[in-house]
Formats: structure tokens, C-alpha cells, sequence
């Protein structure tokens, strides 16, 4: 791939002290879910059992994998979900992924615990014209000034969008990792905090939880366009676009790591399409594994999807270079998926092309 | 755990002669089920199968576990369900299982099967003002008289409840504990008996089996509220209510212990709640593994539930000590499930939190 | 157990040759089933999945097991199922599985295939006052009045009832004997057979298969009772009943060896019953592997069950002693099922004390 | 077997070089399908779970296992699927297949994509009178012309039909295959492609994709009848059957092999039969494994059947003599399962002796 060596040397990160989590307590965080991990399982199994159903002899002549999303094209409908501490998958980190990413048009949410200051990622990839779109996910720690100027230096730094996660006032550590025995090192880098990152008590958590008047406050205040993440109850998504809170919303149960339990989010997105009703973009996440699964997700109704687990595990093997062979191979898989479906594009995909339950009791 | 060492000084039981049955074969007898285990298995598989739909940004300001029971309210929603031959798990038996369940505000109920003296058990705990419920459990030996001067003797210990077991008038050995060589030493300790135990044949159990007329007579001459602990029938729920026959009751299948093919408690326990129609409590048991899984049956409508096997392992891993630092752990975790739930208490916990069949077939 | 001595004196058979079939071919002969063993595994499956949902505190004072049966009464519901070749599995052979089961009150029915002949085990339990039924089962080898001969034969010799096998007219090898390279010797006793056994040609086979016909021949021929083994269909129970062709019929798919993918008996069972509409007796077997499965299909409506592969697994264990214990076990196991299912006798057993799908997706 | 000596004569491929791909990587790609091997997996699971309710005592006098193809008789409804480079299965490739097959009046569908010229298997075969139908697939390569020419060159050599793959324009690497290395060496043998493959760009296999109207042309110019294979969706089936497309189709997901999701065959067969409404033959393929699993395909009414794996693993045992040997395995089932299902042909056969759900949730 052409790409590599730019990969690598434009990368500041590869000077970080060398991985302090040994390996299995770093997957066991990583990887690993809530509870029994039944959501976790839900999620990946809800997209398998979705089939698909399609007409022969229809392909089309060209296919194009381009999204419209927040007003601008983007070469892919696909963004790296905004995931914690990726230092613990490779020692570049956020910028690996950033950099991978950007190559192969897909787009980014960074984390507020991400090990990569903010302005390092906007820096490296928010001037590149062929990547996918640059969002910032916003935790909300310290007051509400204090998250708008998080919300402003990203401004500053080149990102297009704030995502609020609203699906996680309670973070708790994970059996799996409990019993890898996983602990974050003292002087973990978590350059975007506002404040250094406290393990605060359940009191303090659920007094400083975000609640629907903070995600107004932001609406009004905050420089970016806002996106809700963490959504899976249709009356929450109508309450979002009753009241003009956002301008986009993910279907999301932050793939399973807050509340086992939480239904797969294949299962929840027809219900909050319908309550949307297209009056703003959803985009969805949770177990998409391959990129036939995000083309599921797509021909249901969702604009895009975040990917994550599967980042994690190329950031692993390879850094930016194997998260831009990971994009790639997605890349081709949609666009053959898109002529075999007959679908020149992604608007073309629509849900009848779906079939449910195919390793399912759905025949007679 | 601050309370460590006072658990161990407290504990008399620490002199008892050593495990007197091998390991594999007292974990048959304590762990197994009756027949081949499908009920011991459903039970754990349907609080599973059952998920949670809730709102997001509707985090309580604060939260607490509290639950009132028979007129009084207690810090914990959930007891130690009746074991019998607990010395088999650890040397300090059910007062080990008495003072880490009291250090952490949980309740008990003491099996007539005890091998600690239900006196010894009421001086450790009973004037504790942080414990939860202390309850007996009456197994029907001898004649009523000596059902009543058993019920007696708990009063006078400091018990405050009396719970009938009505699901078990044919106790048998299981396949696993059989295959296991399970069987007690002929010293065994049964200090609550009111007379030795025999293993009578099955023509004497079937005429000293507890009917509806013995509970009736109970609920007169009882000095303590009466709760019947195994109905799993609408049709029984209906009736102890029309008849005003207990104070509560416990659906249960003796966590699958007696009778093989009974439905998991999770599945029965809507059609008893709405049999009983809010007349009394229902206490629920079977399968919870985790505090997830209580607040669902809480959620469901149990006021409060009863757990077995977890406690079996942790009092072999570590007695008293254990038992107390798993209860902690399940009192936090329900306190953060009722923050992502959106619940400030308990009784705020609602049925239409709950979605039906997180990993199943649901959705379309 | 008393009559362990007994058992073994009584039996001539422990003078015949030794094993002539390595055992890892007789098993696969004996307990395998036909094609992929999808029937073999489904009859099992359908027994578990069937649960119960009884009433408590209605605990008969006493229960029994006995079943009445072509006019007469017999001390238990069961019955060994025809099995051929039971020297494969231990050198008595037919003889022990009938001294076992007379022992316990079991009923037998013998096979034309069988390695004893009939008159050895009529001579051994015929006029035993506690044995269950002694049924003959007939093959139709040769002409009309061969078979007739042999039912002739029969009754000389004791035997109450002639079952006839109409499942059957094409048997073959299963993939799983073939496998391991079953056969069976070239002096093998056959000494039911009105002529040596032959491997005829799918055309011969079909030439001489039993049609409605010999049925109705038979049926005025006889000497005894008539039986009719392997019914599935409702159309064909209806048949049987209004053309007076039989005095009971087995709904069986021949233990999964013939056909597979034939339905699991217990889910056909229900359908059968309602054709026949208690006009004459229906008794079931296929996958009933503890007496908790023969008691759910007696709450179904079946007369009494017929038992196969556990009888085979206790014969190489043990011979007529082991069989003998096992017909105990299944008798402790009904009467404490009974008990705790508050049925008095087999016939207080109705449908609604069972619960569909225990291991399932019956709750909401 | 007496035809053994002759397969193996015959064979001219035997000279051919060795192995020259790894046997790992080689079955990765001959038995591996698209994506995660969803749909691979439910094609075989779909007529498995799929099974039999026939009545008893009707056994036919005689059965045959001959079936109408394309106005001939054929001696069996089976032929071999088109399979690409099966020299990767055994050295005698094609050849192999088509006298293994013609032994056992088994019809053959030679792929475009195979390792042996048309014209060796054609003077193979062609002249045997018990084979069964011979056809050739026909992959578009090259222009309308190529086509023909290859078409007219199939009918010289005694071909009797064209096959057209309608459902694979787009081919991948699997990654099954993928991950064993799989490569096909630079000199390998493709002697009836009109020109050397080249693996093209998917812009260049979407311009080159067939299309219903190169169907039409073909239709109309092709000198031998004309059979579309891959339809799934009823509207296809009935568009084809309404502007008279072709003489026959073949439901087929392609085996798993090209888009991963595509519903079990055995599902949507029925649709497609009610869609076609008799007006011209459907064949099915996809997981078929054993005769029972085609008798049931033709119990639903397919008229034939395609086999792909079973013949891979049978070339790879032993070649020719080992698909004979396969064949008349499936011969012999066939025969006896229309017995036991009481028809005296395949006509005979109706969907009414199918049971759904064998395995399943079906009964109550």
C-alpha cells in the first residue's frame, strides 16, 4: 500500500513510553463487555441473522460508496467510533487510527479519553480532502463551561461535530477485565480532560450526570453541530427531534460495555427510524463486524455506522497501516456487496432487499 | 474490608472438625439440580433472555436499594434463600453465612437442615441494626406440636418470619450427587431438628406431607408471620391470598433441586404477581446470579429476592469475608443499574423498563 | 437387591459364545439411528422440553404406579421395546431383559430378531404373577401362514399379545453402524425366524412389506391381541380404529432407526390421541430416557410407554441384575413424580399439570 | 464395483501434473463459502430441519428413482453442480466427475471454469446411454460472440444444454480461503475459457455483468436450451417464466460462496415454485447432502437437484470410482426412502408428506 511509510513517519506518538498494561488485562478492557456480555453477543448475532434477498441480473454499471452527511459528501459511510485509552491496542494510539482512517476516507470520533491530545489529531488529518468526517465525543466532566471550551479548542483543532455520549452517567470496570486484573497506570496521558480524571463515587457520578436541560444548554452554546450517542428508546429519539436537540443521532449501546442487557441495536433501529421520520440523520453502531453488516445496517434506513472492536483488534496487529487494510478491504467488500444487491449507490439500498432470519425458523 | 476480622473472631463454628465429605462430592449435592438439570438451567437462562429498555439523561440525582418487607424497611432487597448442610461448603456454615450477609445489610432465612444451632445464628446477628430480614425456614418433622415449638424457638432466637417450604414433600438424591457418591457422615449436625432425621420411605413422607390444612392451622397457632416459599401456580398464589394464609410468599422451584421439568421462576412469576393482585409481597428466587438479574425480578414486581448458589461459592472460597464482599458487590451493582435505568428506588422500577428476549428472536 | 442371585442361576443363556462383535460396532448397531440421527436426537429433546406446572400442598397419601392393559391390571406403565440382537450387548440376551424386567413388575416384548428363542423366555417369566405384560413381536418373514405359525407359536409358549411392527418394511444399515464396520456374524441364532434370515433386495423387500391388507388378515386370524407399532400419522390411528384393526397401537418412529426425520414422538402423540379418541389403548416410545419422560407421556394420554436404549446401556452393564435395577429406579422415580405432581394413581394424571417448553420461549 | 477398472482406463487427465496447491488452502477454497459461512451453514441446516410425516402401510410393490428432464427420461433427478478447477480436488479434475457420475445415471454440469476441455469430457460421455443430462455452464467471457461460440462449441460436443450463472458477477476471494493463502498457480490449465481469465477490476466485472436482456439475445441465439441458475426471488422466477427467458431455472444461492446472507434454498424454494406455477422445471441446490435431503427438495417440488461438496469430497477420497460409489449410495436411499414414504416415483412424492420443524419449535 502506497500509503505506508507516511503512516509512520508523520507520526509524533511513536516516541510513547512502551505499553505498561500487559497484553490480556488491555483486551480484557478492550474487548470485553457488561455483565455476562449478552448485549455484547446480541449485537454481533442480530446483524448475522439479517439476510438478504436481491434481484439478479440488475447490476449496475458503476457503484460509489459515497454518504451525504451534516451538509458534505464523504468517500465512505463508515467513522471509528469513539473508543478510550486506544494506547492500550498500540503505542500511536488515536493518531494510528486517525491517520489509517483518514487514508481510506473513513471517518473519526475521538474520545475525551483518548491518550492523543486533540489538537495532534486535527493537526495530522483534518486538512487531508479525502477523508470521512471529523467529530469530537464529548464526556462531561466539570461544569458547563468547562465542556464548551472543550467543544471550542475542537473547534479550533479542525473537528466538525460534538458527540454527546448519553448512554454512559455510570462507567463501572467489567467481570473480564476484573479478573484480568486491569488497571490504567498513574500517569496515564488523558490530554483532553478538562480536569485529571477522577474516579469519582457513584454520588458524584449520578449528580453530575448529563440530563436533557445540559444537552440544551449545549445545543444553544456549542460552536458545532450535535450529535446524541447512546440512543435505543424510540420516545428519547422523538424527544430529540420534537425539540430540535440535535442534528444527528446514533443508535447505540456503547457496544455493550454500560448495561448488559440493553437489546442489540439492530434490533431498536427500525423503531427509531420510524420515530425520527427522517427529520435528521441516524446513524447506528454495536457489533457490525464486516462491512455486508454495515450495508445491513444502511439498507435499513441508518445514513452510517461507527465501527470498533474491529479497529481495536487492527490497531493491534498493525497500527495505522492494518487500520487503513482494514478500511480498504471494507471499502471493495461494500462495493461488491452494493453491485450484488443491485444498488448503484447507497441511497439505492432499501430495506425490501432484506431478508430476516436467515439462520432462522423464518421459512414454512 | 474493615470487617474482616470480626467476622472471623466472631465465629465459633471455626472449632468444628474439618470437611468430613469430598469436595467433588459435596459440590454435586450443593450445586446440582434433580433429574438431568433442565430446570437448574432455565432458571438462569430466562433472567438472562430478559433485557432492559430505558430512557437516557433521566439519571436520578441519587439512588438507594432499600426495600420494605413485613413492616419494615432494610438496606438490601435480596436473603440468603434456605441451604441445608451448608458446614459442606465451609467449616463455619450458616454463621459465616449469617454475619457476611448481615455486614452488608442482606437478609437471611435459616434452613431447618441447618448445621449451626438457629440460636447460635440469632445472638450473632439479630441485634445488628444494619442486617436485612432474619427469617427461619420450617421444615414440617415430628407432629405440629413440634412444628410450633420449632417456630417457638426461632421467636425466641430473634427470627422474625416462618418460612414453609411447600414444594418439596419428596426429597430425593440427584443423578449428579448420586454418580458423585454424595452422603452425609452418620454424625452429621442437625442441631434444629426436633428429632434425628431419618430418611423415611416415600409412603411415610406422602402421609407427613405438608397439606393446605396444616398451614392453615400454622397461620393460627404461629407466633410469626408465615411465608410459604415454592408456589409456582397462579391458581396457589390465588388461594393463600383468598384465604388469607401467609404474610408473603416465595415463587421458587427449589432452584430445581426436587422436581426436574418445573418452568424457571422468571417465566411463572407475571401470572403469580398478577394472581396475588398486590395483596402480599412476592419474593421470587432461582437463578439469580448477579444483581442485573434481581432487578429484573424486582422490576417484574418481586419485592424482594431470595439467592442460593452464589453464596454455596462464595462461602468456599472464603466463608463469612466472602459472602460479605459478594454482597457488596450486587449492592453496588444494583444501586448503578437503577442509575442507568432511571430508577431513584426500587419501588420506582417498572415493567415497561424490561425488553423481552435481548438475545432471542424479537425483533423483526 | 434380593433377586440378584436368582436372575443369574435362572440363566441358560450364559453358555452361549462369547461377544462376536467388537463392542464399538455393536454400539453403534445398537444405540445409533438412521441418517443424521436428527429423529434420534429430537425424541430425546421433545421428552425435555415438555415441563410441568403442578399444584402444591396436595400431596396424595399414598401413590401407585400400576396400569391396566388389554383387560388386565399390571404392576407398572412400561414395557422393553422389541430390540433385535440383544446378544450384541450381553450374552443373555433376551433372557436377562426378561428376568429384569418380570423382577420389577416391567412388561417385555420380544423380538422376532431376538437371539433367545421365544419359548426359553416364555418358559423363564410367563407365569410369574408380578411381571408385567409379554407381548410377541412379529416380523411378517415368509408367507401369511408362517407368521401365522409363529403367533401360534407364541401363544403356546405365553405370550398375552402380538405387536406388529408396520414401520419397518425397508431396514438398512445406518451411517453410523457402516462407519464402524457393524456385521453380524455368519452363525448368528435367529431362532424366532420361520426361515434363516435373509438380506433381500429393496424389490423383494417391498414385494413382501405388510400392507392394511395382512393387517386385516391377521386380525381374523390371530390367536391374540393385535398391536400395531410405529403409527405417526393421525389418518392412519383413525384408520386402525374405525376399521377395528387393533386392540392398542404404539406411536413410535422406531427409535429414529428407520427413517430420520420423522417427527419426534412426543409431538405427534397429542394428535394420535385425539384421532383415536380413547376408543382403544395408545402407547408411545422414542427417546424416553427416565421415568419422569414415561410420566409426561402418560399425562399426555399414553396408555404406557415402551423403553429401548436405556434397557440396552443396562444390559452391558450389567445383565438381567442391572436391567432389574434400573426398572427400580424408574419405579421410586414415577412414584415420587406422581407424589409431588399430586396424582394418586397413573389415570389422575392429566395434560394440564404440564408446562410446554421448560427450556423455551413460551414466557413473555 | 465392475465399473472400477474401466473409470480408471479411461482417463486420459491421470498424466496430468500433481497437486500444485496445498491441500489446506485447496479444500479452504473448494469447500469454504462467502463472509462468515452464514448462509453455508443454513443451506444445510434448512433440510435438515425439514422432515417427514408419511402414513404406513402403504409400501409401493416397486419404486424408480427416474426423472423427466427437458423432454427425456433421466435414471436420476441429480446431476453434479458446475464446479471451478476441480483438478484442485483430484488430478483427474472434471473427467472424474463426469464417469463417476455417467456410471451411476447422474448428470453432469461442466463449468466454463473448469480444468479439463469440454470436448474430453463430451467424448467421455456423451454416447453413454445410462447417464444422466449433460450440461454445460456458461460463464460470460468475453463478448456476446465469445458466448455463442463456446455455446456451439458445448453442442458439438454433446452438451445438451446451457446453464447460465446469473448470480455471481461479482467473484471474491473467500475469507476462509483467504486466510490459508489460497492461490491458483500461474499455468493453470482453464481450456474452455475463450480467453486467458483475467482477474478484472470490479468496475470492469460490473460493465462485462450479464444482464436480462443478454439473457434474451442468448435466448434467442443459443442453439441448445437455456436454464438460469441463481434465482432466489419469486419475481425473478416469474419474470423469466412471463417473457419465456429460459426452459428451466435453478434456485441457488451459489452454494454460500458469493454473497454471505442470501437465504437457505430449501426457504425460498416454495416461493419460487408458487411463482413458476409448473410452466417450466425449477432444480434446487445448496446443501443437499444425503438423498433424504433431495427427496425432500423434490417433496416441495423441485424437479431435480445439483450437487456440489458431497462430489468434492468424494473426487478428493478417490476420484471417478469414489463419485460412483457416492452416487449409488444416494440411488440406494432414494429408493428407499420413496418406500418408506409409500411413492412409487418421484412424481409421486408431494409436499404433503413433509413435516416442518423436525427438530423444532413446531409442536405445542
Amino acid at each position: 500500500m502506497s500509503g505506508a511509510t507516511s503512516l509512520t513517519a508523520a507520526n509524533p506518538a511513536a516516541q510513547h513510553p512502551q505499553q505498561a498494561v500487559p497484553h490480556a488485562a488491555a483486551d480484557a478492557y478492550l474487548l470485553g463487555g457488561a455483565g455476562r456480555e449478552v448485549t455484547l453477543r446480541a449485537n454481533e448475532a442480530a446483524w448475522q441473522r439479517l439476510g438478504w434477498l436481491p434481484r439478479v441480473l440488475a447490476t449496475p454499471t458503476a457503484v460509489e460508496t459515497t454518504c451525504e452527511l451534516l451538509g458534505r459528501r464523504w468517500p465512505t459511510p463508515w467513522l471509528a467510533a469513539p473508543m478510550a485509552h486506544l494506547r492500550l491496542a498500540h503505542p500511536d494510539a488515536e493518531l494510528a487510527l486517525a491517520l489509517g482512517s483518514a487514508a481510506q476516507g473513513a471517518g473519526m470520533v475521538l474520545s475525551t479519553q483518548a491518550n492523543t491530545p486533540l489538537e495532534i489529531v486535527g493537526q495530522a488529518i483534518a486538512h487531508d480532502q479525502a477523508r470521512g468526517p471529523l467529530w469530537f465525543q464529548l464526556y462531561p466532566y466539570g461544569q458547563r463551561d468547562d465542556w464548551l471550551r472543550l467543544a471550542q479548542r475542537a473547534q479550533r483543532a479542525g473537528f466538525e461535530a460534538i458527540v454527546l455520549t448519553v448512554d454512559a452517567p455510570v462507567q463501572w470496570s467489567h467481570p473480564r477485565a476484573r479478573a484480568a486484573g486491569f488497571a490504567l497506570p498513574a500517569d496515564w496521558p488523558q490530554p483532553n480532560l478538562p480536569a485529571p480524571a477522577r474516579h469519582g463515587s457513584l454520588d458524584w457520578l449520578l449528580q453530575t450526570a448529563l440530563r436533557w436541560d445540559d444537552v440544551a444548554w449545549l445545543r444553544v452554546h456549542c460552536p458545532l453541530p450535535l450529535i446524541l450517542k447512546g440512543i435505543l428508546h424510540p420516545d428519547d429519539a422523538r424527544l430529540a427531534c420534537e425539540r430540535h436537540l440535535c442534528d444527528a443521532l446514533v443508535v447505540s449501546n456503547h457496544g455493550g460495555r454500560v448495561l448488559d442487557g440493553l437489546p442489540p441495536t439492530a434490533a431498536v433501529l427500525p423503531a427509531v427510524l420510524q420515530a425520527v421520520a427522517q427529520r435528521i440523520p441516524v446513524l447506528v453502531d454495536g457489533g457490525l463486524r464486516c462491512a455486508a453488516d454495515a450495508a445491513k445496517a444502511l439498507a435499513l434506513g441508518a445514513r452510517a455506522v461507527l465501527v470498533g472492536r474491529p479497529l481495536i483488534q487492527a490497531l493491534k496487529q498493525g497500527g495505522a497501516e492494518e487500520v487503513a487494510r482494514l478500511w480498504r478491504l471494507w471499502r471493495d467488500e461494500l462495493a461488491g456487496t452494493l453491485a450484488l444487491l443491485g444498488s448503484k449507490t447507497i441511497a439505492d439500498l432499501r430495506a425490501s432487499v432484506l431478508y430476516p432470519h436467515v439462520n432462522g425458523s423464518a421459512e414454512g
